[in-house]
């Protein structure tokens, strides 16, 4: 099963120190994905999304771990249980906010993501689709992720 | 860029007709997800989390389209603005209740993923980052899903 690019995530964040751990504490930051355009008639219709989920290759991440110190914990947690990006099959998503497409580059803000991603996908974020009132989050339940932003401690070595 | 399988989708549907389009249309269809006993360390701590993302690999999609008549519109749509799984990456996303786990066996809840599909990644449901208001959702807005089911409009050719 190989999976190819469908475009490239430019970004503000050239490495991971700093860069946000998530699109819901990237307060706003702004980029641009860049639809091959091969695909561009794929985008028909897109624009009428408020936000849209990105697929992307992590494609700075350290290799696959079973268990990671995540970034809201200090404890060791099942890398099924976190974020991370150092899995077996190294796929991120985030639900970024479309604010404009001009040809085949979307402009997006809510990034979380480094520059020169790979992307994979882009599926329309839908309410009815995505939002699960859940009461148990785990190891999460009460953790305040105010200000937290990436460091190295997932990054490829050097 | 290769994926590999980390586990199987066990389902009561075997085929697309029938099968139903999202979690939240999959009226508490129940499954197991078997992942494989190298990554068993991984699941440390994901019983804490009411549902979790599955990501998959479409292994039963026609091959990638750029525009697609979505089950829920009678309009060809531009792929990106549909979640349909005829995609150039063929990675499907879904957000099922976590039941229990027994040892590699993930019981869930809410399936609408075909029998024997190969799971790519599992990553925990946390409303703090997946949960987003939004009020336009284009082409979708005003539709109603309900008892809407697959077909074989997607599926490969035998």
């Amino acid at each position: 099963m190989k999976v190819e690019p469908i475009g490239l995530i430019h970004s503000p964040f050239s490495e991971a120190p700093g860069t946000p751990i998530q699109p819901s504490l990237a307060q706003g930051a702004e980029g641009v994905v860049e639809v091959f355009g091969e695909y561009a008639e794929a985008l028909r219709d897109l624009a009428g999304f408020e936000r849209i989920w990105l697929l992307y290759w992590f494609h700075k991440a350290a290799p696959a771990r079973l268990t990671v110190r995540p970034y809201m914990d200090d404890n060791l947690r099942g890398l099924f249980a976190t974020r991370a990006p150092c899995r077996p099959n190294p796929i991120g998503m985030s639900a970024v906010r479309l604010l404009r497409i001009d040809g085949c580059n979307l402009h997006v803000a809510d990034l979380d993501i480094l520059n020169d991603t790979p992307l994979l996908d882009i599926k329309p974020y839908v309410p009815r689709f995505d939002h699960f009132d859940v009461s148990r989050v785990g190891w999460l339940s009460g953790k305040d992720p105010g200000g937290k932003a990436a460091d190295e401690r997932f990054s490829q070595r050097q």
